[in-house]
């Protein structure tokens, strides 16, 4: 009870104070739960003179964080520094090689390199663990690799972006545009400066890419999302889509989404609309949520923050008490070798309703193109609005489908741009009745 | 990875054969994730010949449940029979005797006797597992014992009863009272024939107890709940209630409530009015779900079916898969010597707004009357209204409070009902603004 587990923190950013924090504070509960006092050795950080308004005399200043996967006696290393290569890589590649625990936020690394780190975890006799990785405090890689370790996976969707779904929300409660609300976003620390990885559905994509491993039990493969068109982020919608879906009894959110068809994986990340008093429909704010339909337990959901100091940290500390209880579980909650490659599907084979804005011309014979285009690709029309404020002036139209191929939809929309009277990119949406 | 692990099923109701079907149908993906094969040697339950639509042939049949305890090379005892005592009770206290792993979704069992066994349990170095005792197929009892592990839980919410939160549903969309809806779920199997357990929150409150216990770190102590007036049911809300709360924007639900004041713990099981579009609001039908909110996860919500054959079954499934796993966490989160004896807080020291009716003659002087009685009491009233059919007959008068002391309202309670006009006991419930 008395030994202490030693630890390492390479990155003091927030998370990482975060979880200096809670070692301190919540030591004695944390030592009760553990069965053994958790202990910082050494950590380490770009800049030591930085004030982060923790004090960090006690512990052992690294320089380079790379030495922390050589220092002595540790137990276990916290990687924060993010990434999916340089330091960040080279650390938990080496403390995994020198058989130290390892502990990370890092999505981008666990969505690129899993595979090989979880298997060299393994051969090593260590544990690779990444809660905080997905979906910030929702312990939600622990809830699908123990909690529902019975059932075979139906269907996942996931809130998976706190910095876009606190987008959407204000855009919905201000009426502001998105580049408004990225600008406060970005004052306020809920983006950052360079906001591309969320706003284009990067980093949801990384946190995807995890979760559909652990669901089907497939290699991790980032390259399916990246390079299949399988990323849309919600940089294209715009007030009148806020209002068209309000309007509807839906909220438009950033969904990561994974299923099966006809026995290949889809793995996609966009924007939906959802029914707005359902229960993804009422996550708002920097809240994630993530949705599992699996063949026993039926539907889960798991909702809570997705980010920020204490939910991170909190799941930091909890993957350091599971291995500091002698808890271990397969990365990927199968052993690496038994981990398949993925026959993924494409995005063509998908079939929904259908959300569709485009901003025309208000012009004779608009419509009447439009209808042509849809009706020869089969698609039918659910419902059409539009509210024009006069002839020759742009007017957006939006209509909703009825169930359509989405191979059909994307060829409307490039039929539907090429039209002269067309004025603005198209806005194409699924609709998901979850 | 061949060797099996090997168990014996006590109990084939609902959930003793959805676990057959688990092991059977998802045996392949189980082996992978337990690392070996989840093997069924042995079943027992009362009445060997009644058709339970699978086939049993392949397993010893053990005709007296106690014996599982003793049978040859089993790894694990599935407990599925129910009671707090009689077979059950041995059963578990002879195998975890006979250092036996112990899995079982018995809530009045863990709730009664919880720590000694636990206690045992650990002596032994043996799990007691009780995942599906809580909430069916939401993976409470993992989340709070390791996901939140590493911090201090400051308040939990929970709807822990199916039975109860189907009736309140029905109630409020159908028009229909009480009875009328208790027997329809009765006849559709979603209620006991006798339902008291569920009705009146004795279920709800083995539940909680349970909660209560890891989110403190104290021995499960369900005298508190039974002697201290802190369990209340819904068999005193009527049709009545249900409009009121919906005129108001509000749902009624059977909550558990555990938190701390001044230092004790306070644990209630109780209706509710809670807003109709939050996160525990629109928990609708047999759904169960509980909201937690913790000092650095802050608040988290997990929701999902809270009963029947499948996700009881999974989360069966899963301790065996973790006991397989070789997961071994103290039973309460905390090594059994390490849990506290709580200090109760009295029920008495809540604070709350209220919603309370009560049913008059309505006759002259009678709201000069009643507000009389709140005034020396010192309660404030938000809001009242009173829809009379006419003098002289009897009509409800419904009232909202602001922040008011417990004690006082069960006083104002008392009062009222010694009005010669008040003509049914009177129905108060604490609104959780969650």
């Amino acid at each position: 009870m008395d030994k202490p587990f030693k630890v390492g923190i390479a990155g003091l950013g927030t998370v990482g104070i975060g979880v200096v924090k809670i070692l301190t504070q919540n030591a004695d509960i944390i030592k009760q739960r553990a069965g053994c006092p958790i202990e910082i050795t050494a950590v380490s950080a770009r800049n030591k003179n930085t004030d982060r308004g923790v004090d960090l005399s006690g512990f052992v200043w690294i320089d380079n964080a790379r030495d922390l996967a050589n220092y002595d006696d540790l137990d276990a290393v916290i990687e924060l520094i993010g990434g999916d290569s340089g330091i960040a890589f080279e650390l938990v590649d080496k403390a995994l090689d020198n058989s130290c625990h390892v502990v990370t936020a890092n999505k981008a690394l666990i969505a690129h390199h899993g595979y090989k780190m979880a298997k060299k975890a393994e051969d090593n006799g260590v544990s690779l663990a990444y809660e905080a990785a997905v979906a910030g405090g929702i312990p939600i890689i622990k809830a699908m690799r123990e909690g529902f370790a019975a059932n075979n996976t139906k269907n996942l969707y996931g809130i998976l972006n706190g910095t876009c779904n606190y987008i959407l929300t204000i855009m919905r409660e201000t009426g502001q545009n998105f580049d408004e609300v990225l600008k406060d976003a970005q004052d306020l620390g809920y983006a950052e400066a360079d906001p591309s990885f969320d706003i284009e559905g990067i980093d949801a994509a990384h946190k995807l890419c995890i979760l559909t491993s652990i669901a089907f039990g497939v290699k991790p493969d980032f390259a399916d999302l990246q390079n299949g068109n399988k990323i849309q982020g919600i940089t294209n919608i715009n007030t009148t889509d806020i209002s068209y879906a309000t309007e509807f009894g839906y909220r438009i959110k950033l969904l990561g989404i994974v299923h099966k068809i006809d026995g290949k994986i889809l793995q996609t990340v966009e924007p939906c609309l959802v029914p707005q008093n359902s229960p993804m429909g009422i996550i708002e704010d920097v809240y994630n949520a993530i949705y599992i339909d699996s063949d026993f337990v039926e539907t889960s959901l798991l909702t809570g923050k997705g980010a920020g100091e204490g939910p991170t940290a909190s799941s930091v500390v909890a993957d350091i008490i599971d291995i500091a209880r002698g808890i271990k579980v397969p990365t990927f909650g199968v052993a690496a070798d038994g981990l398949e490659d993925a026959s993924w599907a494409d995005i063509e084979n998908i079939s929904s309703r259908y959300y569709l804005r485009f901003n025309m011309l208000d012009e004779a014979g608009v419509i009447a193109n439009i209808s042509s285009i849809l009706k020869d690709l089969n698609i039918s029309i659910e419902s059409l609005s539009q509210h024009g404020d006069g002839q020759g002036k742009e007017v957006p139209i939006v209509l909703i489908t009825h169930d359509t191929h989405h191979k059909n939809m994307v060829k409307a929309v490039e039929l539907i741009k090429e039209l002269k009277t067309c004025t603005k990119s198209p806005c194409l949406m699924r609709i998901e009745e979850l």
